[in-house]
């Protein structure tokens, strides 16, 4: 789980200001009728008039070809690897969720399972329940564990068969083996430690799996679990250490400020309309070196296969850009965290427009959009070189050798 | 240390000849007026009509957002990744500020520090002296050092409170720990040997430290020295082994005939202009299967912050053109280091355009400039790929695989 530090002589403690605009779900895929996509469709004045004081790019933001969840992909245009394990599988479906973690806690991917009499794993997906059966039985596990004392144990349904487990108390870390035999027809494996540290760990999943199975014995499908990917996240370097940035994080939902808390950066509270994440960020915006500004409505309207939505929410993002560039931030980026095509109704791999906008960009266009960007300066990177440029715009990096 | 060889049956030993011309500094900004950078200014018919028959591209030195120094992008553009540790930071620095090594030299970047009277490190940079400050500190040091019998010690100021020292005498290797605690309020770290080879080493660096607390007793705020970055640089696999090529390096400036020597390429001596180069060239054309040829005054004009200056360094070169054409190498690489932008008055981390003609290029505009460059054939590459195209072009790969 290392994480690649910006060598402490490269990061500056002092140069410009940075804002990062997120909107959520940016990228999209051309409307069949009209050839342009949602962005592209969208009347963005405030966005063009950025686009033609930037380098224009687009991201990948984990790698080519893979659709990343929103954890992965904010991780990676924060500057972290989601793909070099800096941050276990676990912990971000715990994030993904919405499940808070903090030091200290241990999170895993359970599978929801069919167990034979014997013991035997018959089915490791439980015959994929609905995200409803799933919650059904979580609920009745919620009410009837008897979790050993002084540990927390949360769970909550991330998709079908998969459950999020949390354990948190005194003395947990995350080095244990999965019980995910990834085979049918054999018995699932035993939870051990793999370091000295992690003993008490395995026994408290030890004792949780078996419970399951008891408080579980009646149901004929979703009999029991399978456990993997156990993380913590104590040990990521954040914002402040890594890239010399004192940073906030303006977003509204559970799973943006837990990813940004990650990181380390701070998460005011947000009152819930959009405006208010501009009134927020007036109010705290020399107080950081760094703000992480969030738009969730782009992504929602995408996953409606709402064309016309997405682009009303693209031209609300645009319309408080200028409320942004009065603060004159010596550096603006503008991007999502993935594309979210209407057409497709879901999150997708295409790469992402973005913009970044300061005195030293290298400007291709003026206007923001897919076409534009595709032809840029910054060309074709990947979603964890943003924070690089968003730096070396903002002056904080030193010359790498003489 | 290990730098990754071209697998060795994958380099002929014949092919066509290439030749490297590298404009330092070439990249640049726009001008705000005509929307033109340097060399998109600059009228270059020679330059424009290699374009015409070649691939273009831009490439990033080192990372994106890291701006280069002049010796870490050389040895990216010559097929060695900096960013690997190829080659030692101490190394590096004193190939920066012009120090020569050779085989058996050890050399390490020093911090000028404070020290209390414990012994603890109260500042690790020594409030970031001027450079003047510093030039002052060590220039006492040069004058009272004593080194062990057998051993020159040299020191010179590459930056602030960042000094390099090189060792030279017998029996030295560079397998010694740092000094540097990294954190302050503590006392600095034993330079101890990690291999048994470099137990002399670590004796000299230990007595030297000693030495320099002793002389600069009475400064107030430079009064010790903190080490790290040991390096010498006999292991790093040349021209001829890895890629199978007799080089020369054709460079008047101490810096890259340093470079161009760890690398294993010939330096002959080159008179002071610009027109010497190619005469040089022209000189020991056949004996070689590859040149590097380099021209500083592009830089030196970015530096200054003189478009005008640039525009004229670049059509400078842009005549030398027709006599490199006249000598037919089969591959014509023309490029920048870095991108040194006359609005910056110093190195960027802004992609340098890139050409490569060849009977096999594949043309895609018929100028040389950024614009151009950024919608080639080559795309966005690492300075670190260039020599690969330069190989496949010049017949001197086999294919990967049957």
């Amino acid at each position: 789980m290392a994480t690649p530090r910006f060598p402490d002589d490269q990061v500056l403690p002092t140069g410009g200001r940075i804002v990062l605009i997120v909107l959520d779900g940016l990228g999209g895929l051309p409307d069949p009728e009209s050839g342009k996509t949602e962005l592209e469709a969208a009347v963005t004045p405030n966005l063009d008039a950025l686009a033609a004081r930037a380098s224009l790019g687009v991201h990948t933001p984990v790698a080519p070809g893979i659709t990343p969840g929103s954890g992965p992909a904010h991780l990676s245009i924060f500057g972290y690897d989601p793909s070099t394990h800096v941050v276990g599988r676990g912990a971000l479906s715990a994030l993904g969720v919405g499940m808070e973690l903090e030091p200290g806690d241990v999170a895993a991917r359970l599978n929801l399972a069919t167990f034979d009499a014997d013991g035997n794993v018959v089915d490791r997906r439980a015959g994929r329940p609905s995200d409803d059966e799933a919650r059904r039985v979580v609920a009745t596990l919620r009410g009837e564990l008897r979790p050993p004392e002084g540990i927390e144990i949360d769970l909550e349904v991330e998709k079908e068969h998969r459950v999020v487990l949390r354990l948190r108390g005194r003395g947990l870390e995350a080095a244990v083996t999965d019980t995910d035999p990834l085979v049918e027809g054999a018995p699932d494996l035993e939870c051990t430690a793999i370091e000295p540290g992690s003993g008490k760990t395995a026994e408290v999943v030890g004792d949780f799996l078996v419970q399951a199975r008891e408080i579980l014995a009646d149901e004929p499908v979703m009999n029991g679990f399978l456990a993997r990917g156990f993380a913590s996240w104590s040990d990521i370097p954040g914002y402040r250490d890594r890239f010399g940035l004192r940073a906030s994080a303006i977003a509204r939902y559970p799973m943006y400020r837990g990813v940004a808390k990650l990181v380390g950066m701070e998460v005011p509270d947000v009152p819930a309309n959009s405006a208010a994440t501009i009134d927020v960020l007036e109010g705290c915006f020399d107080a950081f070196d760094f703000h992480f500004l969030h738009f969730k409505d782009p992504d929602t309207r995408g996953h409606d296969g709402d064309f016309a939505g997405k682009v009303r929410a693209i031209e609300e993002v645009d319309a408080l850009i200028p409320r942004v560039t009065a603060l004159e931030p010596e550096v603006l980026v503008v991007t999502g965290d993935h594309s979210t095509p209407t057409r497709m109704r879901e999150h997708s791999w295409h790469p992402v427009p973005t913009l970044i906008a300061s005195e030293l960009a290298r400007p291709t266009a003026d206007r923001f959009g897919e076409s534009a960007c595709r032809g840029g300066d910054l060309g074709f990177l990947r979603g964890t070189d943003l924070i690089g440029h968003a730096l070396a715009h903002a002056g904080r990096l030193v010359k790498f050798g003489a």
